[in-house]
């Protein structure tokens, strides 16, 4: 039986969720792909931290330790910001290493680079995780682009956006009380910014961007509007109205080819897909020449829903491998 | 480069869609495929209906000029009954021919055995267009089965009898008139006893019960209930109430391994993800370990993406395909 030697670059929650669910379905992955899968090394901060995992592991906080290991296959990078995650997966590609990122930041600027060199290097990259958690968006937008042509994306990206305005709703709490929610919670980040000033959403966005059109809109002639600014009243008044704010992220191209995209809160009906999207769930409405529109709903965020994203990921690389010649 | 050659077995509305797309995106396919294909021979009952085919595709009432042509290496099959397709497409697979199909009635009884049969003579088999018109659920699921576990499916797949139930809401029509309206639309086949009793549903579940659990449940032990003895007055009644009739199918696994499987029509509120699938739209939630709920929505019938559908199929089966050896 052929092996695969992985590491997991951040150990946050989507990096531990990537190797809870590589252990737990480790036979299962087997029968799958024919390859054993190891965690064999995870990059960490903090090497003293206490961590639920296997003592033949290698928990290291030098990326050297990693890259030098001429066994590892694929890296899993789950970092947040974009350095030093660029440099670290510019290196493993370099080394002929597949990778599997989460980083939607780093992704949103360096993907298109990081694709181009994983081609001339001959590996693969998942991407899946960057943009809307367990929802196979990146997979789904992949598989059409064969046959079909997408014009038009638009989504609820950013689940503590969708979060939040859900809690005000519901429960008539401030912006400010809803957002302490959510961190409590565990949805947003110690520092919230990127997520309710919309940059979390326009990142994704141009990640979908690359994929569906091949390039993105100037970064500059996209407006950007989060969610800082809106009322619990606001909210209040619309539900009365039985309308519902959502955030949402834009993208199309016109006949032209000239891509627009946008990104803020907007009011929709009952009518609307988004409608009924609520708490943490993203939503994202695909459409095709051919297809027309196609809707995907799910949690946009979490360790397992965005670690089997990264695992989905992994199932498809193990896939495009080519066999190993066999010496006769 | 490398080409392909299909034939299309069943000339309808799908049939027909494949062809216009296979033929509209020839260049794209070409590029993303690596192969050139081609629309070779067309199985149709009656060879002197008009039809917008082009001169140097044969048009052939006698599946022998198909499946005795050694260059057929791909046939798509859209015929609507049981048989002659599932003997068709046995012979197609025992003759090395790659098969994708739409039909549900033949693929939830003999779908098992096709796949058993086409692994056996190493050919792939399609059935994405079989369940869902457009909507990629047979992908989806196939991708999730990897590294999670799918527990349980809820699905609106019949178009015909969501039209039904939205025209009786929207315009207060009886079941007759809008049965009427969906068969002038082209929606119903113009034998909608499948579509209204329920039975259309039952099969495309038994496919999905097939893909996600390895098994079906007894076919017997499945309730199916259609939508044939709702009345206009309950409709409008319900929403009155905000509630909408929506027509589901089921299946799910218990912890001991055991399906239970249901068909029939509920009543949702606009909470529920499939509240606002209006028209012949088509929607699955899909719920499993990891990723928790993922749903699907897009349209459930049609020429272009039922036919989308297929050609996304045919790209997967180029995609798997053994490189030709090449003698050196």
């Amino acid at each position: 039986m052929p092996s695969i030697k992985a590491a997991i670059i951040g150990f946050g929650t989507v990096g531990e969720g990537v190797y809870k669910i590589v252990n737990e379905k480790r036979q299962q992955l087997k029968q799958h792909t024919g390859y054993s899968i190891e965690i064999a090394s995870i990059l960490v901060r903090d090497v003293n931290t206490k961590r639920a995992v296997a003592p033949s592991v290698l928990v290291t906080d030098s990326i050297d330790d990693i890259l030098n290991d001429p066994e590892i296959d694929i890296i899993f990078e789950a970092i947040v910001d974009e350095e030093p995650a660029y440099t670290y997966l510019s290196q493993a590609i370099e080394k002929g290493i597949h990778i599997i990122t989460a980083n939607k930041k780093m992704f949103a600027k360096h993907g298109p680079a990081l694709l181009k060199h994983a081609e001339f290097r001959d590996v693969q990259v998942g991407f899946e995780a960057t943009t809307a958690g367990g929802i196979p968006i990146i997979r789904t937008i992949e598989n059409l682009l064969a046959g079909d042509r997408v014009h038009r994306v638009q989504g609820i990206l950013n689940g503590t956006s969708n979060f939040i305005l859900t809690a005000m709703r519901d429960e008539g709490v401030t912006f400010e009380e809803a957002l302490h929610h959510a961190q409590k919670k565990g949805f947003a980040e110690a520092d919230p910014t990127d997520d309710i000033s919309g940059s979390d959403a326009f990142y994704k966005l141009m990640v979908v961007s690359s994929l569906a059109f091949d390039e993105q809109p100037e970064w500059e002639e996209v407006s950007v509007v989060g969610i800082d600014h809106i009322q619990t009243d606001d909210v209040l008044e619309a539900s009365k109205a039985e309308l519902r704010y959502r955030h949402v992220a834009e993208i199309r191209i016109d006949d032209e080819g000239k891509l627009s995209g946008k990104v803020g809160p907007v009011l929709l009906d009952a009518e609307h897909p988004f409608y009924a999207i609520d708490g943490v769930d993203n939503a994202i409405i695909v459409e095709t020449d051919y297809l027309g529109k196609l809707t995907l709903i799910g949690p946009g965020a979490g360790m397992y829903p965005t670690g089997s994203a990264m695992v989905a990921d992994l199932v498809h690389i193990i896939r495009q491998l080519k066999p190993v010649p066999v010496l006769s």
